[in-house]
């Protein structure tokens, strides 16, 4: 055997014990009895152990430096990069700080939990302050090792080959249009006369919805399940991939919603190509790119007024209702109002850009060290105001302190949910030039939408760069045209 | 650290791992799509392997020399047995026949689900013979490192202490009057007329019905959960122990009656010592007192008058109906049935030690090198004759073609069925002494029932050998004529 096969099985068994982990930890999310907390947490720690020892074996170097000079077919050296930076990756950072980080995250999160009822921005700032040290320690030894700035060494993490210069471009340009056509749709849709839903909507009755939306959007239940958890999320592993929801009795929008965005990120894992499984480079492109799929599903699908008369005769049988409040006309407006607010998870899809911006710019600066903790409150309020007209002055729960992001040290990766947006606006744009995107909507077979995704998308896995999968599946690299195009188009005409 | 603490941490992270093999175990059999098959038993089987790595480390060996010469509290002592025992069994037997093994067993497994409709003796004859020839070698490897007869080496790994010269005392008390017995019984049952279930049963209210009765027994919903699988069991791991069932809409009885079976099994499981928690010291005693404890809730109290007194409102009000075959006397009436049957897994309480005592007889035999695989079918006839009345000749698939047992290599345990239901008649016996179990059945309140099997059972874990346990617990070792006394009460007065 030579040494990239070596590698490979080296890497699949690191797979195969993440399948556990994955497994375990939906598991832990969704069903495990409170009881089982500890004993599974402790368990979950052993194979973190185990894994962090196998992935960080002394052995490695050596064999990457030896299937390096093999003689290997295109693919597997494609298959080698991958790998090399997945090994790269994990063992960049000293075991010290990664426990330290860990404990100062904890510890961090856990005060923010009582101090953010409180508005207790100088507890908060205390235990964030050397968080952030952390992570600026973190960021220079990626910096070190990569040749990037310190801030663009943790984007890579999430997005190889983005860089901040790429995104001040690019949101330099979201800033100079975005303010202006909040203010414009807010002042059109105030007109508008949305009806209130008739609650309440029977649990049983919403989970019968999810499972019939699931299953217009191809969901496989072949290689997947969707259950309930507090916190919605896609877990599992490609051949079962496991989506969650939660349901609210007075508004089934929600969960709905969350289950068409989770089903876009399940159907990019469950289409992954089947030849390079358990591999790196079989495994989904990027934050941004899996955030596209979710997004394509949520936002460019269903958020559509043709979607809305898809979907509107299904809602009304699921809850056997012909209340006016569940009309096509009414549940396109819900669908499309737009509001600003303060919290960035409430935020509907025109004015989601302005948070993630706002975000993205505080953390760069605060990674890069031109802005220190104590300078967010007044920095996020100024940016706030410009960006939505919605002043935080003193109000630090629902301005810095609204989220747990940033409690455990974990920065560069905002910007991908704006990144996923524009993606996905995107590659509609680049299918409707081959696919008859309203006719499929119309007749409810979906099939011909996703089947562009998975040949441009899924099946790639990463066996491109970002902007080579872009560029092949649309013939440009991002340009975030499309998205204000796609913004527009559905709001502003 | 001395030796002892480092064996503890050790066998800590070997329980573990234990742990994600029971929960993704558990998964599979209930929930996990069929798709993700593959790649599950892939990841199990990666587990496997650092399992069984870590189990049979080579400093092990070392350290338990060392161990044992280290001042070590009484407690401690009795833990250091129980460590040595798992790693020997763990140790014992080479890799290369553990492999073939696994082999051989799957492919006999695999071509008996088609060679049984065939009644195809022939066909499994043949794959049976290199089976039994392994699982001899697996014996002999046993014997010679335990000192004990071939079967008894195999006995040991289920019922440690236990030979087959007091099995055969035992065994010998009951063939003296049980098929006697059975005969007194059916002839008196022929009057009574059990009145059929009305069907269908709508597995809902089954499902209700079951966490009703889960509820009665104690269950701990804190620290597990019911579900449902092809195959009942109950996995998980003590502090989240998962019991199984199915629903057959025709007959409410069958899951019923297993979810109280799993319900005993996890009420162990559950009870178990706290401090002894993720070492051998801490697990359940042996298969048999396992079996004990799901034979106390199924037999001892589920099939008594009492019992069917308590339950019987529960159940009307489950399927919200008084049909008459849902009162109190009929629900005891079908609870008590006895038929001998060719078919173990169908037996009732009377009938089955029937099957248990032919099948360890022959597979006493067989291991021992007294008979051969050819001899199975004539003598399973004759023992079905002597003690059931029933013939199984030229009736191989309802005869030792009848189960999935044997098929793997597994030979052993098939006492510790019968065991079971004897350890739970004594511990009924003994418990009557100081508990007024039927005024706690008739309240509702089952918790001195508990609290028995609670101080005397479930806390000792495995710091008593088996004979000890029985002894503090009842005043006497294992005696089969409290199984006698419960049999005759029930079925013979």
């Amino acid at each position: 055997m030579n040494y990239y096969n070596k590698l490979e099985r080296h890497a699949k068994k690191l797979s195969r014990l993440g399948h556990l982990n994955a497994i375990c930890g939906w598991d832990q999310a969704a069903i495990m009895p409170n009881g089982g907390a500890q004993a599974r947490s402790e368990a979950m720690a052993e194979l973190a152990v185990i894994s962090h020892e196998l992935a960080t074996a002394d052995y490695l170097e050596d064999w990457f430096t030896k299937a390096e000079t093999e003689d290997l077919t295109p693919e597997q050296r494609i298959s080698l990069l991958a790998l090399k930076r997945q090994w790269t990756m994990q063992n960049i950072l000293p075991a010290d700080l990664v426990e330290q980080q860990s404990l100062t995250g904890s510890q961090c999160e856990h005060a923010w939990r009582s101090q953010r009822k409180e508005n207790d921005w100088e507890g908060f700032k205390a235990n964030l302050k050397p968080v952030v040290e952390l992570a600026r320690k973190e960021a220079s030894i990626r910096a070190q090792a990569t040749g990037l700035s310190r801030y663009d060494a943790l984007l890579d993490i999430y997005e190889p080959g983005m860089t901040s210069a790429v995104l001040d471009g690019i949101f330099a340009d979201v800033k100079s249009w975005l303010p202006q056509l909040i203010q414009q749709v807010e002042a059109k849709q105030t007109s508008d006369a949305v009806l209130p839903l008739s609650a309440p909507f029977a649990i049983e009755q919403q989970q019968a919805l999810s499972l019939e939306a699931m299953k217009l959007l191809g969901f496989d239940f072949e290689h997947g399940r969707l259950d309930i958890s507090t916190h919605p999320f896609c877990g599992g592993v490609p051949t079962d991939v496991r989506i969650t929801t939660r349901y609210d009795e007075s508004d089934f929008t929600s969960a709905l919603m969350g289950v068409i965005h989770e089903t876009g990120h399940a159907r990019y894992e469950q289409g992954l190509p089947k030849q390079w499984r358990d591999l790196p480079v079989g495994e989904a492109r990027s934050m941004g790119i899996h955030e596209s799929q979710s997004l394509f599903c949520e936002m460019q699908l269903s958020r559509s007024s043709s979607f809305s008369r898809l979907l509107a005769p299904i809602i009304q049988q699921a809850f056997n209702s012909k209340d006016s409040s569940l009309s096509v006309e009414n549940l396109y407006l819900m669908n499309t109002r737009v509001k600003p607010g303060f919290i960035r998870v409430d935020a509907d899809e025109v004015t989601y850009p302005a948070h993630v911006i706002l975000r993205y710019e505080i953390e760069r600066d605060l990674i890069e060290g031109n802005i220190e903790v104590d300078d967010i409150p007044i920095i996020w309020d100024q940016k706030m105001t410009q960006y939505l007209g919605l002043s935080t002055l003193g109000n630090f729960k629902d301005g810095c302190m609204q989220d747990i992001h940033w409690t455990d040290g974990s920065f560069g990766y905002f910007p991908s949910y704006t990144l996923g947006a524009m993606y996905a606006a995107q590659f509609m744009a680049a299918m409707k030039k081959v696919v008859d995107v309203e006719a499929a909507i119309t007749s409810g077979d979906l099939s011909p939408i996703f089947a562009w995704l998975e040949t441009n998308i899924w099946s790639k896995g990463c066996t491109l760069s970002t902007d080579e999968l872009v560029k092949q599946a649309t013939g440009d690299t991002l340009n975030p045209r499309f998205f204000k195009e796609h913004l527009m188009e559905r709001y502003n005409q």
